[in-house]
């Protein structure tokens, strides 16, 4: 079955299903990922002390692990809930936000990547490259304008890290890739506004744990998540007037999707 | 006087008295509280350290208790706040956000019941039957399908816990409910759309917060609070095309509400 | 050169240099301050763990502390990170919401202006007057109704507080009213709906950090975030129902706004 297909029926599954979905996310956005997880169908709940994790991540869906504003209980908690969830066969997506700005996100990473097994690993295009072992400081959590690199540079970056870790590698950005190793696909669908929002990229997480909480493989949850993100913001920017409207439409868009506008779309890949 | 009409008054109160509403709630959807207390004409403030909470519930004039983010600093500060509002006599609500989704959330909640007189607990239909002794496991923090119990059963429910803990209870979901024990009212009004959104039932609190901490008993602020809540909802959805501007159009209507509108409204109780 | 027009001219230079502007803030309008140093063309980072608050802190282009969901962690981060801000010469904004409301805050105000050197320091004119020693209890992190005073005694506030700390004040509110010491100037602009909305002064000290790490004067820079934030308030509100909306068409506006739309709305100063 073509990729496409896949995601759209993967999208009446979320609706059927209203898969639930852990996160363990910043704060900053927080908000942004629990309405976007009940605009495309599923149900979000965040939950964060090391003592219940485990509780929560064992009746949810999927798990997501943002480490935007860690520290020391939040560090623990994603530990414990990466493990509780990989126990129990229920996906992770981690986005290792900022990894390269201080030396706190980087041990953090280095020790989810070595005690939990991700189905997907999502970032911008510095953050997959500090992944990659490539420690040229990211700066801050935005793709920087140096790493509008050429779609080919990160089609590599990301067929590597996914080979590295057994996972599949979304790198989101002025470039989207997606690659599980063996087969690396690269999406042409989006709009600036996108970057110009906070949290799209914390959002596409939660997308993509909806999608694999309602059973999509790594790959086509992957490519889903970003899909419904890209499509929306094509959609939300034509009637936005800026930042504000953007992001209202936005998420009006996310309810409005259905698998036959994902069909239509025509993205190349 | 009629409960309908003391609400419509104490909606006036609440815009005269800009009663100071203490939150200790989850991060998730604090900022939809803050602006939902200005919305309905009064002040919010946010303060979790166990240190300072004593200071700032005793210049409140209402204490809101949410546990849908708990932490170990977070549950030692709503028990020191709680006690300290009721030292006081300052009207206290609380939501026991998922509580069967982990021991954690148990275990804060049965702290909170013995040490905290609450003056309304309001909770989904799981949450509810939960604290009244029935462990079913809550599925997360949203009430799920299996919860669409007859309003019969709901309004058994309240008027147990009600008398069980000496507080009015408050329902929300498919069913609303509001019991003191000796009376039980049903409320018709709202929208489907209302589910939708993350954060409703948080704003909820804030809500029957302002009407506590402007006068109203507790069964006039439980009601009072939920009615707004519902015709906000249903003029909001009106104009919606989704998650994002039905969001913006529910605090436009809260801020328009108006005694009249409320009497108007002709809900059955 | 006139200030107007240093602030028109800073405002090209936020856009130009994207300055990374660190935050460590309340949770509550975390989100707002986000969004809205994107919307007027910086970058925004949130971290607060004190163990890599020095590592940010070093590669932002200003910082911002805001005392208004404060804990021990976060008071430790802040002193850490301002201080490496100092070290590095990072202007620093400081504002000491609800300083009066606790004796934690009043404390945690006293050790930041010890061992912080503030570019800026921003508040109402409640949470001002504490600094300057007036200690009458400031009532929640609002300006109270009684704070109203004329322009004239906010002005010597003002002028007070930046002699004292060296460093220049913006009081915002009902008066809005910045002192370097050597100067002090009144503004006359806004609209009545920003003091309805949760976090207008928090997105003020992000707008102020973006003038600030984009190299302006403290004057102009606090000046320069106010002044945007004004004329954004005035705009939105032409076509804001409420709360809801206004909030989204603040966002856009600030979007929107040109060095040439500050130099035409001729505010008095």
């Amino acid at each position: 079955m073509q990729i496409i297909e896949q995601i759209a029926r993967a999208l009446d599954d979320v609706r059927s299903k209203t898969p639930l979905l852990h996160h363990i996310t910043n704060y900053v956005t927080v908000n942004d990922c629990a309405n976007i997880a009940l605009a495309i169908g599923a149900s979000p709940v965040m939950a964060d002390d090391p003592r219940e994790v485990a509780d929560i991540a064992g009746i949810a869906s999927a798990l997501v692990l943002n480490i935007g504003t860690l520290n020391a209980r939040t560090i623990e908690a994603m530990l414990a809930a990466g493990k509780a969830a990989n126990a129990r066969g229920v996906p992770v997506v981690l986005d290792p936000v900022g990894v390269g700005a201080s030396r706190l996100r980087g041990d953090a990473t280095h020790s989810l990547l070595r005690a939990v097994r991700a189905s997907v690993l999502r970032g911008n295009i510095s953050e997959i490259r500090w992944v990659a072992g490539d420690a040229a400081a990211a700066r801050g959590v935005d793709a920087a304008s140096g790493d509008a690199l050429e779609n080919a540079s990160a089609r590599k970056v990301a067929a590597r890290v996914a080979a590295q870790y057994g996972c599949t590698v979304a790198i989101t950005g002025a470039v989207d890739v997606v690659s599980d190793g063996d087969h690396t696909l690269s999406l042409c669908a989006g709009h600036p506004l996108l970057a110009r929002v906070s949290g799209t990229g914390c959002m596409c997480n939660t997308l993509i744990a909806a999608f694999l909480g309602a059973g999509a493989s790594p790959l086509a949850a992957a490519l889903g998540g970003i899909l419904c993100m890209n499509i929306a913001g094509e959609r939300a920017a034509q009637s936005a007037r800026g930042l504000g409207s953007f992001r209202a439409a936005l998420m009006d868009e996310i309810c409005a999707l259905t698998p036959d506008i994902l069909r239509r779309r025509e993205v190349c890949l």
